[in-house]
């Protein structure tokens, strides 16, 4: 595959998808009828908890992995993350026979650290900003060669996110709706572009935290802007947007919700307890916004984007 | 269907599954690779946590219940449960349009109160023992003529119970084990008619916590045992088993293990870390079992029915 500079054609994401279809699992589709009387709505979970390594990443890192040359996958791949990517761009290394160099920040959780490891990745430790991580990466880059992935400023990457909403239209016909957390923006610009295509005429909505409302606040002042804080129990929604994953939202998102932090919180109780599947708190957030918004989404047929389900339960129960 | 004096033949657990069809889900049995690296078995979880109220116990009270003559229907469904076969009973009449009593302990958790009212059931709260239990229930029973649905201790309802395994025995072949938990030995009871029938090579195991082995020493020294302590996060598997589970069990099942306390905690995580599904603790039993025995279980492929998912996780974590 040719390495993409411009946001992925719908032909560009079908080809990414046949090319990374030995790295991923094709995710079931869970409705769940109980959660429909609750929302009034008839929703569809698109799982992505039940992706190789417990999350969506999987599909934005092989989708970059795969494009590089073959001399740079030879030096292998690079980059810094704590959390799911880190995961991703290990798998995805080891599924290719090739090197991977993650840099993780020295508070990682252990278990994080351990299954970085456990997928033959060399895990290098740096001071936890983005300054020591950038330079980190940096050193390895230039000792190794390694190509670096980034998590979503990347349209390789973001073709790969495309291919989970892909699957999802390509499961559930008439949808209303199309609903995805937003952090960095990958997955949302991914779900955009394929929803866009396959379904002109389903809304695509994002959902995030109240406390990092970045992509609210940039999707309503048209200008990009950074969060202040990180406090928000959705971990994987931190981030913020970048330029290529602002122009895609700006483009083809039709609106998007912020939800408070309790709302978050009961709407994962409510899928762990209803659903019996295990989520990380990003995931709960677009359900969050449809139970924050009845007089949007009664009624319709709903899909929803579940990122992931790495989560430290015992800590979120603490 | 006629009311069953006997254990069920196959024709009868058949019979069972036709008619209870639009009572129950079919539910998914489900492999995850990293259980298999991790136990070095080939695992295949039949996921009741996924069925009707969360639990297998539907497929039970809904096969008793549709067994009773046309007057009894009329009178109702009454049972005393703090549980799953509170809200299986209560569910199972509601869908037959007739009423259901149900005798729950004062100190039942409201979350389990309000799921049971929620299938439209009369509640009734006695004081926390099993004779104030049994007293409220025939208090009931005479007021109203409803019929006691056991929670075990019933053909009819053990008929029901088989169903599952029936489930995953048709789904998946060539099965080398089955194992199942064991709390009053209903679904136990279950599993092994419907594998003895289905795959009479596969061994059939049990499993319960070492803190409430009242199985284990009743088949060890083939007399019935009852529990001294109900000292077991395995909430669902403090019951002692009955004349009629017994002496199924005693027939058909090739073995027993118990696990300790920490053995059930840890299965539990992996199953929520690795697999992404919420279980009840009694559930985790029986991979914990696997885990403890790897010379009995590596290399072979074992089909585990995972009995339910209705936990309190908050709780579970405090």
């Amino acid at each position: 595959m040719k390495k993409l500079t411009l946001p992925p054609t719908f032909d560009q994401i079908r080809e990414t998808h046949d090319a990374i279809h030995s790295f991923i699992h094709k995710t079931p589709v869970i409705t769940c009828s109980q959660l429909d009387n609750i929302s009034g709505a008839h929703l569809f979970f698109k799982c992505e908890n039940f992706q190789k390594i417990g999350a969506f990443k999987m599909r934005g890192a092989s989708s970059a992995a795969l494009r590089l040359t073959p001399e740079e996958k030879k030096a292998g791949l690079a980059t810094h993350s704590s959390g799911n990517h880190a995961q991703a761009v290990a798998l995805s290394a080891k599924l290719m026979g090739i090197p991977a160099h993650i840099v993780m920040p020295d508070v990682s959780p252990t278990i994080k650290v351990n299954a970085t490891k456990g997928y033959g990745a060399n895990v290098y430790f740096c001071e936890n900003n983005q300054q020591a991580r950038e330079d980190t990466l940096a050193e390895i880059q230039e000792k190794t060669g390694a190509a670096f992935i980034h998590p979503y400023d990347d349209y390789n990457v973001i073709a790969g996110q495309a291919t989970a909403a892909k699957e999802l239209l390509e499961t559930i016909s008439g949808l209303d709706a199309v609903i995805a957390p937003i952090g960095g923006g990958g997955l949302m610009s991914g779900t955009a572009l394929s929803t866009k295509h396959l379904s002109s005429e389903t809304k695509i909505y994002g959902a995030e935290p109240e406390e990092v409302d970045d992509a609210f606040r940039s999707f309503t002042s048209g200008k990009l802007q950074k969060n202040t804080t990180i406090n928000t129990i959705a971990d994987g929604l931190r981030t913020n947007l970048s330029e290529k994953t602002f122009g895609i939202i700006k483009s083809h998102v039709d609106d998007i919700f912020t939800v408070s932090e309790q709302a978050i919180m009961e709407a994962m109780m409510l899928i762990y307890e209803r659903m019996k599947i295990v989520i990380e708190p990003s995931s709960a957030v677009p359900f969050a916004a449809i139970l924050a918004n009845p007089q949007i989404f009664r009624g319709k047929r709903i899909g929803i984007i579940i990122s992931g389900g790495n989560v430290d339960l015992p800590k979120i129960f603490s």
